[in-house]
């Protein structure tokens, strides 16, 4: 019989993941702190906790898939929290992007409740989401993870399994530097090109016909043309992944030159109002210094 | 009947690009300033030149593929050079990388000849050059182009129209600033993951698996991973362009901060004297730093 | 009569600042971790407290000068820390550099013992510590800052206001980040100008006449040229701070390219092993490179 | 008796050299290519020549101080350009900015006309230009260099000997590369500590009181302050030299992080149309990110 699981957090990844564990079969109860976005999937026939607190009394697994270390705090300590909950039968899996200092930390913290702890964040935005193609970073004691990889599997593709807990968020880390790195570089080499009055449809017939073409190149493009960017991955979300970035590089004196240009690129589009758009509107920073 | 080619400067590239031109059937003479490197094309039927002069008179279409504006200068204008011989009735061909502001002052020097001049630079390395799959990246008058077709398309998969004499190396431009972010992006978050104790093929799976696979990490990461970079594409011809890059994007006002950075750890790189290795070798400036 | 003075933390700065203090006529009680730096101090006269509890229950003002967050809030709420023993009859003035954020975090949390808490770190380092010519950089309530300004002074030429409490960590934060980039940068020149053939007496010829003159120079080329770095500051605090920089950045959305890089420039460093020698060993960073 | 001295180049900084020169009581004769700057030299007693040429006939040292390599070529080998009346007799200085590499080949130009060439650069923008105080950075044959001291020290207060010709424009990128990066690095920590809500006056009393105090932010402050930038120093000018400052440093292989995002942020600046401003004008770079 199929553990019931418990989903807290119904933004633009959780919603997608959630119902995915609801076609599965799975049984499922949801909490997010603006209650109407749990209607949707209540509708198709998910329980609505009240709190995350009745959440984790009701579920055997829960999982976590918020903005950052300030929403998790507060869903697991804050009033109602899932934490006074949670108990050696049960299995907490944390999905929200953090750094991996915090989630060593987060682990510390549950320790005491003897939960089994998991850190699993994905790989993927929006549409992967939607279709359970994620790929899901998972960090943990080994053959906790591997109980968990039939549930995992409902959202994703792929485990790839990336050591103790922590290194899930490591990999989250490492993953998404590199995203970041791509995203800005093509912004980069398109608003050159541009300005050097080479034809979009060339520059891209460049790109997509030799070594540099990827999903990511063939996803971002249109919106860069139309100038128009609906956030599959939010920039300032981009942004804050990157601080985590630059925290980790630090603790670790990794050289991240690229990071640091990330972060001042990102962090500039975020002031300038652009948060809330994709991650491919940090075409927009590059075009506003030309 | 098929035009006589002459092709002038046999290094990784030239090589395999003129073994392709014989084997579609052209009639060939080749120029290298190191005689020696014409041999094994002697030995599948090319006439060997013993000037680039005799070349251009012996030849109906030009291609020089030499590793900058000063061999260039020397093919074409130094002591027995090409450019003696140019006339309408011939097409010159320039595939070597040089920068857009080079090339329109190259048109405005061949002139007077009355050649017909094309610049094609290539999207591709060692490989692509063997195997006749490079994308050709081509700038002139667009009837000229079209008829440099069937011979272009013997060492390319693919010609990509740019415009006018210029755009070629514009293109270039553009397609290199986007290689060599995505390059020193790849070594960053490789090095970065390392230190953050991830596993490597663990690593690898996670960009394989997602949105940023792409041909360059496939072929790039087996040299990164044995610490051996035989070179396809040589860092020191990497830290050229990219110079290029920097300048074109000075006349034009584009900001360049990814490209600053680029020329910078490149520049480093062959300073530390890496720069006969391949462009993936960026990522011992990365491993020094740390 | 004067206040009774304790000093927690007699580092490179503390020494040369406590023993202004007890020089200047104020009965003085010092605390240091590792209690044999105490010694000179207590052969001059003061009180050495075996606990940072002690110290507070001594004093009326208590002044805290180490090296970062985790000392400080270890010295208060460690073992025998001196929070417990704070009350709204005392003083309390962190000296020590911190970040905005965290100093206005420390001041709620001093605020239920009712203490009055001053953020007064201080621009200067070593020489100026053993000189009393430090420039102390205050925030806090107006009157309690003016009310300490005797004390100060005895540690510094100058008291400058700078607001609330955190606005001196500020002032600090922003001074820093312009001598980390005025210090990189004549670093970067200097070895530009060697590598470039200049002779090294004519370079400081050209700095020492214009408008670029300045005490800093003046102190710090003999050590870049001698190669030789006694640290006056040392490049692991200057990295540390340069991190709080990039983190209050963060925070207010404020632009630091220059930032970035300096941070990127002095972690490289210490994680090259030079953290405990002077911020001018960043030459050696330059060096690396070149 | 004194030599005659043609002055050719009466921009912002031309014009107050030149005025110097003829105070001192040497006979001059002007060129400039708008002849209307001439007018207030030719009112206190200076001859206006017709042509470079006719400048360079007349003149036994002939100095020119103009915006780059474009309008120094054409004022020698443009139409009825001086370098037709230079010879062994006569003295070319060359005050202009240009990089060293520049400086080499201008050397070797002028070889053949036989006339003592002097690269001479200088330090100090237009105040110093009017006042006589400049730096002047001179290369060239040392008993040569010595011999135009006299006539150097009507403009500037101090002559260095910077070594050989092309060592004088050396030192003028070393001197500029440091002034562009202390220039940006206030600019910068300004806006910082005004969006972190820091007083004006509090910041520059913090600067002003210690071992970061120099004339330059004494001289620059205001300006910023009253975002009001008249061009002492105009931006495209650091700029361009920036430029040479890169394409200096990629020859010789030196690592200029801070010189990349010098330019980068400089060139924005020009981008904007910031250009004709004064290089204080950074500032409004930085705020344009905020």
């Amino acid at each position: 019989m199929k553990p019931k699981v418990g989903f807290m957090g119904l933004g633009i990844m959780g919603t997608g993941m959630a119902a995915n564990v609801l076609k599965a079969g799975y049984p499922l109860v949801v909490y997010n702190r603006s209650p109407e976005r749990a209607a949707p999937l209540a509708r198709q026939g998910a329980e609505v906790a009240a709190s995350p607190r009745a959440l984790a009394q009701a579920a055997d697994v829960i999982i976590a898939m918020v903005t950052g270390p300030e929403a998790l705090h507060s869903l697991l300590w804050g009033p109602r929290g899932a934490a006074g909950a949670l108990n050696p039968s049960k299995v907490f899996i944390n999905m929200s992007s953090v750094s991996p200092a915090y989630t060593r930390e987060l682990a510390q913290e549950l320790a005491p409740t003897g939960v089994a702890f998991i850190d699993a964040p994905v790989s993927g935005t929006k549409k992967p989401a939607e279709e359970g193609t994620l790929v899901i970073l998972a960090g943990g004691q080994a053959d906790r993870v591997q109980a968990q990889e039939p549930l995992l599997l409902t959202m994703g593709k792929k485990v790839i399994y990336c050591g103790e807990a922590g290194q899930g968020s490591m990999m989250k880390m490492f993953i998404n530097l590199l995203l970041g790195l791509m995203m800005a570089g093509f912004a980069e080499a398109l608003n050159f090109g541009q300005l050097g009055g080479l034809d979009w449809q060339a520059m891209l017939d460049t790109v997509f016909s030799g070594p540099l073409n990827c999903g990511l190149y063939q996803m971002k493009a249109p919106l860069i043309q139309a100038k128009d960017y609906p956030p599959a991955f939010p920039l300032k979300h981009m942004t804050k992944d990157a601080k985590f970035i630059l925290d980790t590089a630090y603790e670790l004196g990794a050289p991240v030159p690229g990071g640091h240009l990330l972060l001042h690129l990102y962090r500039t589009g975020w002031a300038q109002g652009w948060g809330d758009q994709d991650i491919s509107a940090i075409a927009r920073v590059l075009e506003h210094l030309s």
